[in-house]
C-alpha cells in the first residue's frame, strides 16, 4: 500500500475507481516530466447557490481531484510519481450571483496540500460558468510533474 | 506533399488557409519542445441547442482543429514536426440546458487521432460556455509537443 | 531599479502591491524553465457591456497583467528572470451580447510586447463568461518562460 493510499485514509478519504478509458481521448498524456490530466466532472450536477450549496459544491471539489488522482494511479501505476502539482484548473456551474469560486475550489486544494505538503502547493485558477458537460457543478483538469524516470 | 496532408485527403478534408497574423498576440509560441497555439474560434456562430445542432457544432469543432493545423503549419513550415498532441481546451458554447460538450468536441479529437494515431491521443477538456468571440460556437486552443531539431 | 520597472514608467504605469499570499495556492509555481502563474482577478466587477464599458474592461485587462507581473516580482525577485512570455489565459465576463473578448484582453497583451517586445509576444486565449470570483470582470493566468539558472 502506497504512503499517499495511507494518507488518504488518515484522511477519511479514498481514490474512487477510476472510470474506463474513453473513446477519443485519455485520462493522462505525459510531455517531458508534465503529465497533463484531461478535465474530469463531477458526480454532483446543478448550479452552486441555485440547485446546490457552496459546502456540497467544495465537497465535489475533493471528489473530482480524488477522481483525478485515481486515474493518475491507473495511468502511471502509483501515485509516487508524482514529483509536484504545477497547475489546477476549476471550472465552478454557478447561479447569476455565486461569486466564491475559489472557496469551492479549496475543496480540491487542500487534498493536493495534504497530501503532498509544500510540493503540492500549486498555481490554480477558479473561473464560473453556466454551462458543464452533463449539468455537473465541478469540472477540474490539472498538470503535474513527474519524477525522473 | 506532406504525409499529414495526403491522409487529410483521403479523409475527404483539407487544411483552409491560414489566417493573417494577428497584431496583438502570436498564432503560435514555442518553449522548449511545447508548441502552445492560440485559441481560435470556429465560423460556426450561435449556441448549440439553441441557435446551431450538435452535429453542426461537431463539424465546427472538426474545422476549428483543422485551422489550429493550418496555422502550426504556416508558423513551422511542416506538419511534421509534430510528434505527439499533448493537451486539446474546447469551450463550446451552449444552450441552458444543453450538455453534451465532450460529444461536440469528439470532432476535433477524431481529426487529431486519424493523422497521427497513438500519439494523436491526448488530454483534453471540454468546457461550455455562454460567450465566444463573435458569436462563435467553438473555440479551441492546443498544446503540441515537438520533435527535437 | 530594473530596466522593466523604467520601461513601464515611461509607459505611464507602476506594477501595484502583490497580494499577501494566499492559503490554499501559490502565486506561481515553476516546473523546469515554465512558471505558471496563478488565475488573478481585476479590482473592477461588472458584466463588459452591461456594467461596464468595452475601454474600462481593457484599461482592467492592462491593471490585471500588472498585478500578474507584481506577484512574478515578489515571488523571483526581479522579472529580469523572465525570458519569454508564452501563454496567457483570458477570461471576460460579459453581457449576453458582447463578443469582443479579443479586444479587451489586447490591453494585457499590449503590456507585455512593450516591456519584452519580440520575447513578449505569446499565444494566447480569450473567452467569455458569464461568472468570476466576486463578480469581477476580467480573470487572468500565465505563463511565462524563465531564464536558465
Amino acid at each position: 500500500m502506497s504512503t499517499h493510499t495511507e494518507m488518504l485514509e488518515s484522511l477519511g478519504l479514498t481514490l474512487p475507481p477510476a472510470p474506463d478509458p474513453v473513446a477519443n481521448y485519455l485520462g493522462t498524456k505525459r510531455s517531458g516530466n508534465l503529465l497533463y490530466v484531461s478535465g474530469r466532472k463531477s458526480a454532483l450536477v446543478g448550479k452552486v447557490d441555485k440547485h446546490v450549496s457552496e459546502e456540497a459544491a467544495k465537497e465535489a471539489a475533493r471528489d473530482t481531484v480524488l477522481l483525478l488522482l485515481a486515474i493518475i494511479k491507473q495511468d502511471l501505476g502509483s501515485l509516487d510519481h508524482i514529483k509536484s502539482i504545477v497547475k489546477l484548473q476549476g471550472f465552478i456551474r454557478s447561479s447569476a450571483k455565486f461569486n466564491r469560486q475559489p472557496q469551492v475550489l479549496d475543496g480540491a486544494s487542500e487534498v493536493l496540500i495534504a497530501l503532498w505538503g509544500e510540493r503540492g502547493k500549486h498555481a490554480r485558477t477558479a473561473t464560473g460558468t453556466a454551462h458543464l458537460p452533463y449539468g455537473a457543478t465541478i469540472q477540474l483538469d490539472m498538470i503535474v510533474e513527474l519524477h525522473d524516470t
